[in-house]
């Protein structure tokens, strides 16, 4: 179990209103946890009243609240199951004045229960409203719901909202490599993923024969060499006649330069001074273009950005996501009636088979910081995943299609 | 029903074996084409044999053939659900000399029926295969099976491949809508379709309030003018406070030139003569800049294209499709025994209700030339699609996700 760091309150918890809000990038089941929150909020009998801000801390500011106190579990079964922030989401970093001015909307309304779901900027912006709170001797008590597509987050086992994104690029990646062999080539996918690399790895999730792609995998932890990629391309399309490739947008050189910004500056050099406008299809484009350079002429060569679909998408969604993103939620209603404050976390049983259970740590281990994904993860070579990746997240995608090669071929 | 322009063969259909062929960019059902064409040719008595030839007509040409007499139903059904082309694609148009030189591999193997899935160049193929058999007096029954998930096939009422390619172009808008209502801005996605526009038209069906998204949808069969565009996208963002867009790769101006093309040239001139790279991302990245440059500094713009995705991802495909894509592989085979050769439609009924039959045309009347999408399926504005379109692509892509916007917000 984590360690807890949060102090453990005796007395019962006090009669107050809960206020909820989403922020970040939302995932596919960020409504989950949402839902988890009113459904086990209005089942509290020390909580009288939930409201949900409109785009998190804007709608806190400006007082702008729905109030979610008697919305009926069918209806909000159906917003569940639904991607993306049904409250809004917002990107906006408080200031600490402004998270002062927050306390006027918390004593207007009665606030006594702030449930903020996020990723480690949202954690933050809880820190900050709790730091004030004990500062002005407010008894408000915060509690960060963790969500993620990156799966950054620190102390958690994983954040909910990877699971689902990761199914979607590893669904991505099956479909994608089936095209492949049929019309032979070297595709480049790139995952989103600018720190972390949780998500392009996901791409592997899918293979289920020895020859399957993605044959290459690349993460923003390791640093990328133009060179090294290049033989490890050569070597592939010798062995399989073909290469699919997964690259973290965010991959970057021992030097910490992107590749997307270095290629841009190699294409500015060698054609005739001009330089690449910045774009989403950029780092596709330029790795492209830079195969190209390697490979025989005539060589198919094409690269996707898989972009925004990975956290939206519906009808792609992990099941036991879902229901995770679900526990986080109604268990921060539980914890906050425990707890002072804190973050909800998920804690991995250790041994055969997956169980995961809820606990909650200290905003402030959680708050700003990310995690990198472990180096035993990925191969020594820095260009495929490792069989432990695959046990660690695999039980969070869950059930993937089942694909048939024709036999014989 | 289609008018048939085959000659339908009085007796009984000769005796002979078939060969079997995948051409064209994949889709995610061309698989169930195959499998119906296997099946079904293996209950024909009058089909002793059924080869597979990989990857189209360079598998024909190198005799390079699976064969497929004896794979079971059961594990041919799983092929069927897998997306992409079992037996391997191929973009090789033959030339006359080499669909001659195809006639060896027929006589060595005693090839009497020959059924290639593919779209409207593929179908060219298998017509000067069979005008070479007309000259050579080759007894040959060539029949095309149709893919494409452009659905830009002439005759057929819409093309297999094309009604799975709609739905994930509709899901993937349905959570991209959500996306952008939770962090606000304007949003582009550039979907397939160089010269027809149904596939991104797709992106309406999964609308179901007044404001949801895509607010504006362009295709290539109607001139796209950049300062309507503008006026369009300011119009939209006043009125919802965002807007997403739906546009084909394909977007043209009046006279022709690629919107992709025209803003390479404009960004070239307007920032310091620098050439922008071809690539996948161009569109959306230069759409995106120019959209900039008219809106108000600050204001959220993102560009996603949604790439091969669109016709190979697993798990997304439309039950319809499937069963459609299946019977015209089956009937390809009992067609080939009425008739002497030609290409398999959809026609679908009249009235009430969606009801959809296959015939057979002319192979001469599919070859070469595509269809548009007609005008009546846009509106006047040409901005966005009609009921029409609706009513028409719906049922091809049968039931999607629900989802669900919490009451109040």
């Amino acid at each position: 179990m984590a360690k807890r760091t949060t102090t453990r309150s005796t007395s019962r918890p006090p009669i107050g209103n809960a206020l909820v809000g989403q922020s970040g990038g939302p995932t596919m089941v960020i409504n989950q946890s949402l839902v988890g929150v009113i459904l086990e909020a209005q089942k509290a009998k020390h909580i009288p009243k939930i409201f949900g801000a409109r785009h998190g801390v804007a709608g806190i500011l400006a007082d702008d609240l729905v109030d979610l106190t008697r919305h009926g579990a069918v209806h909000l079964e159906k917003v569940a199951a639904t991607p993306s922030a049904a409250l809004g989401s917002v990107r906006k970093k408080p200031t600490r004045e402004e998270c002062l001015a927050m306390f006027d909307t918390f004593a207007k309304r009665d606030i006594r229960y702030l449930f903020y779901v996020g990723g480690n900027d949202s954690a933050e912006t809880a820190n900050i409203v709790l730091e004030c709170a004990r500062e002005i001797g407010h008894p408000i008590r915060v509690i960060h719901v963790p969500k993620t597509i990156d799966n950054d987050l620190r102390v958690t086992d994983h954040c909910p909202g990877y699971g689902s994104a990761a199914k979607f690029v590893a669904q991505a990646f099956m479909g994608d490599d089936l095209d492949n062999r049929a019309l032979a080539g070297i595709k480049i996918n790139v995952v989103m993923g600018r720190h972390a690399g949780f998500l392009t790895a996901a791409a592997a999730l899918g293979r289920s024969r020895p020859d399957d792609g993605p044959h290459l995998i690349y993460v923003p932890e390791i640093a990328f060499d133009l060179k090294a990629f290049e033989r490890d391309v050569k070597a592939m399309f010798k062995k399989h006649g073909r290469c699919v490739i997964a690259v973290s947008e965010g991959i970057a050189d021992k030097r910490h330069v992107t590749i997307a910004e270095k290629l841009s500056k190699n294409a500015e050099r060698d054609a005739h001074g001009n330089v690449q406008l910045s774009g989403t299809g950029a780092l596709g484009d330029h790795l492209s273009s830079y195969v190209k350079s390697f490979m025989p002429k005539g060589t198919r060569v094409r690269a996707d950005t898989f972009g925004y679909l990975q956290r939206s998408m519906v009808g792609v969604a992990s099941e036991r996501d879902q229901r995770e993103a679900r526990a986080v939620g109604v268990d921060a209603v539980k914890l906050a009636a425990k707890h002072e404050s804190g973050t909800v976390v998920l804690v991995r049983a250790k041994g055969k088979g997956y169980r995961c259970t809820t606990d909650i740590t200290a905003l402030s281990k959680v708050a700003k910081h990310t995690k990198s994904m472990p180096r035993g993860y990925m191969n020594r070579a820095g260009n495929d995943v490792t069989q432990a990746f695959l046990d660690y997240a695999a039980p969070l995608v869950g059930k993937l299609p089942v694909v048939e090669h024709l036999r014989g071929f």
